[in-house]
């Protein structure tokens, strides 16, 4: 991630008194890349730092970070990286960011194991000061004061942040849902946010995922029974394929089983990881004699096995999916098997996940989704949850977070109808300014973009040249030209030859001949002075290409002419 | 679309009476591509000839039609193709069909017509032999006797088919379903599916789509009055976008906006095409004074106009993602419009949508979906429908057809609740056999396929070799090392030089003097005798390019080597 060459300092407007600002890096309108600045007085803090996935896979991005170059630049004012919960739309692009910055990490025990694990394979130069936080906790940090609030998500150790300025008090939800009857974990801490609420709160910092939602969202206790009933009626063994960071609903399930007389097997790296982590931490509590190895499930009888395995997005190397296509070393699926999707469906992956059900019910055991049973739970607040914490915290703004602008400005609807009516809709890049006792505003937009990242060791950006070489080449393939020519006469000496990748079809390959005496005759058309440069013969050949393959199969592949002039005697 | 060099021939087990068989050539797990053939005695009719889209764009493939070589290896059985209704998925490989086949083809008048409107974009070699029908209408092809009966859809003009055969008789449903409340059509003519159901059916070939989905599906008259509503509360513009074949529904639009004294303009090619195409056939009825010209939109109050735009699926080039993003060139999105999208989201265009969604937000259009109001109704029976066709027709046999393998076993589930305990779950290229009074069985298995097409004005068929080279030229961009070597002596006269498209960064672009020295020792470690052999020298280069890119970046280029062998003296 280079810095940009110009340093860019927020300068503009900066008022005489105390001031307070909220800049977005990311994560309004992008799917995930969560990161938000706070920043009061020359101090600044930067919450969650998160990634996203291409929209297309083929041009070998693995994920994308968002463009910090803004904070390189301003990296004496940053005091640290807070972390709300520990998924990767919230924690991923922390190994890309600290392999520049040496910075102070606060964030739940939980979720900075679960940034540990993603920093094990990044090179970095020394350690990553991390300082582990409960609920309850408050740290100072520069001109602010933290406290971490227990809240509810689909992972464990799920904290809203409350930030005191000398502003004003923010409250910054993160992801966030209330469960009313969780597992594994208490309620939100209601009375916390209500203290603070009455203490005044100068701005709520909100989750607006699913503001398009009515009413209140599902708890993992609903879910939990959903899969009691399934368990209760599966005649053989049962799989549920689930995200491997929802302990919780593991949690859920651990218990089920005991109660069903089920063993409980784990599959798949992810939840394997996030499982161990969770167990070290005493976030799952396993009741005895329930867990047992993969490898062992042929031991017992099907209907007396429970699976928990990843891959419910029909990732194409999950087990599940491995599964599906009996390309699994170890489990087959049977006729008497019963598989649960315990999850929604990611936008993207309708087709991956309708294959792999199509696939699994070829081998004939029965599919659940959560179309079919109540089986899982959304991990963002619904409206009616909306509403209540605006009416329990009654901040005087809202600015609504982690959504489109859609959603962002429902959120700000719905705040309206419980008497919030300062709804700031702001984008990434904006700098929004609380000072004194005027309306908060937007003074200037900083720079935000997106990095493309190959996730291999090295983790080198990809930048925007190359994607759009890497998508041209896909689109129509490649012709490359090579022709010698005799520096001294400027006379043909040999071809050009054509070779192609991925431009031509077998039948279409009878053309290179033809296309090659076009090309030559291009070339013999230009004086001998002009042959005797060889950008000038590179860029006929270019031209005469594509005009030859424009005209007959009215395609444009990447032309690479390569001319070798060569000063020498042919004998 | 090249034939199979092996004609096939259905030879297996073919019985001494009368034979029936009936092999699906796409449309069986496949999101589109519906072709199914239905053979008789010898003589074969093709019913439907549908195209799908490829799932992932960026590859240069515009359409997938089905691998017809069986067919094309069996031509001289092939008496007609039947269509059921003018959908893409049913016509749309049509033109790639009759450029290598002659064949009759029957379906209902705005069907053809649709045809004709593709056909016109291809260049063939004579007439084709189309054969208008009408409900109702029986016709003689070689051993059946096919009747075509209205059914409901979401395209006017949609026929499920009747085929007697010395066998028995074949109901084949095509895309359907039950509307009691239809708009500018009559309900499906129940009476005629009891009345044949009465005289016997052999096996019912239907749509199973919805079979997820309980109940009955919306009518058109419940979208009319869904749409209604936005009418009356909307205080500006209203823009409806939906697909552009679902005239039904333009028809419904034009009543209500006579209604509400609403001027109507369309928007979009395919809606002026496929309009122009109904309305001249008389599938749509126009009132005085309601049509007025997209240009002449501004001449209205902004509460008088009603625009029907295609664009529903966030096509980049649509006419509404152009108006979302401010560069169409006629209208521009004000804050008082409503734009409604009166559709299914299609899987895989979810990114898409929602980035339309949130751009006309911003742009301060209230936007309404499928999700908000009752303002669309699928095309497809439920399950109650489909128990109703059921109960109806009372075949021996249920063949589910259209759609997914979950959805056809679910089918055949919901078939034997009603007594019609025979579903037969089939695949694509399965021959399925009837014959005598024995149970049908599948007595074997055909090619099937799909074959990629770009759509250019010659449409040449992509290869699996030349789409796993683009797939590979995008996924990591190519590198290019050309060298001369002196036949004679086997030296290196010059370079490798390197040269690459996609493949490294522009820091990343330093090594490539390093990479051509490493590869240079490579060369220079081989013996004389086989640097004077290109193709070695070619090995080496690509194996020492591998290694070198493999170690340095952990990636993996296309590698071209280009040798020059010189035999000359140099001077």
């Amino acid at each position: 991630m280079a810095s940009s060459q110009k340093k860019t300092r927020i300068k503009a407007n900066t008022p005489k008194g105390d001031y307070l600002r909220v800049i977005p890096m990311g994560g309004l309108d992008d799917v995930g890349m969560n990161c938000c600045l706070i920043e009061c007085n020359g101090s600044m803090i930067m919450i969650d730092c998160g990634l996203t996935f291409p929209e297309t896979d083929g041009y070998g991005i693995d994920v994308i970070v968002p463009d910090l170059s803004f904070v390189l630049d301003n990296l004496d004012m940053l005091d640290a990286v807070v972390l709300t919960h520990g998924h990767e739309d919230h924690i991923g692009a922390l190994p890309v960011f600290l392999r520049e910055v040496d910075v102070p990490i606060y964030g739940g025990r939980l979720t900075l194991a679960m940034v540990g694990r993603k920093l094990e394979e990044t090179p970095l130069d020394g350690p990553v000061r991390m300082n582990p936080v409960e609920p309850g906790d408050r740290v100072k940090i520069g001109e602010f004061t933290v406290e971490f609030i227990h809240t509810n998500h689909s992972v464990p150790n799920a904290m809203s942040i409350s930030i005191e300025t000398p502003v004003g008090r923010l409250i910054f939800t993160g992801d966030w849902k209330l469960d009313q009857t969780p597992i594994g974990e208490p309620t939100m801490d209601l009375q916390r946010f209500a203290a603070l609420g009455a203490d005044g709160v100068l701005a709520l910092l909100a989750d607006s995922t699913n503001s398009g939602s009515p009413g209140f969202s599902k708890s993992e206790a609903d879910v939990q029974e959903g899969l009691a009933a399934v368990l209760e009626s599966a005649e053989g063994r049962v799989i549920v394929a689930q995200f491997s960071s929802n302990i919780n609903r593991v949690q859920g399930m651990l218990e089920l089983a005991e109660q069903f007389g089920r063993k409980v097997a784990l599959q798949g790296r992810s939840m394997h990881n996030n499982f161990g982590l969770a167990e070290g931490l005493g976030f799952v509590k396993v009741p005895k004699n329930v867990l047992i190895d993969l490898y062992d499930v042929h031991k017992y009888p099907d209907d007396e096995i429970l699976i928990i395995s990843t891959g419910s997005q029909g990732e194409p190397r999950a087990a599940l999916t491995r599964m599906a296509y009996g390309s699994h070393n170890k489990l087959d699926i049977k006729k008497t098997d019963t598989v649960v999707l315990s999850s929604r469906v990611i936008p993207g992956n309708e087709r991956g996940i309708q294959t792999v059900i199509n696939e699994l019910t070829k081998r004939g055991a029965t599919v659940i989704t959560a179309n079919d049973r109540p089986i899982h739970a959304s991990g963002h607040a619904k409206r009616g949850e909306m509403k209540l914490l605006l009416n329990l915290i009654k901040p005087k703004h809202l600015i609504p977070m982690h959504g489109s602008y859609k959603m962002r400005s429902e959120h700000a609807k719905i705040a309206a109808t419980v008497g919030v009516t300062s709804g700031l809709v702001i984008d990434n890049g904006d700098v929004l300014q609380f000072s004194g006792r005027g309306k908060p505003t937007v003074i200037e937009r900083v720079h935000v973009g997106r990095i493309y990242v190959d996730g291999r060791s090295n983790a080198a950006d990809i930048e925007d040249v190359q994607l759009r070489d890497r998508k041209a080449l896909g689109f129509a393939g490649i012709i490359i030209a090579h022709v010698v020519v005799n520096r001294s006469s400027g006379a043909i000496v040999s071809g050009p030859d054509l070779m192609h990748r991925g431009f031509l079809n077998a039948e279409e390959e009878e053309m290179l001949p033809v296309a090659s005496k076009f090309v030559r005759g291009s070339i013999e058309k230009m004086s001998a002075s002009e042959r005797r440069n060889s950008n000038q013969v590179s860029e006929t050949i270019r031209q005469s290409l594509r005009r030859y393959f424009r005209k007959a199969l009215d395609r444009k592949p990447v032309v690479i002419p390569i001319v070798h002039e060569l000063s020498l005697i042919h004998i």
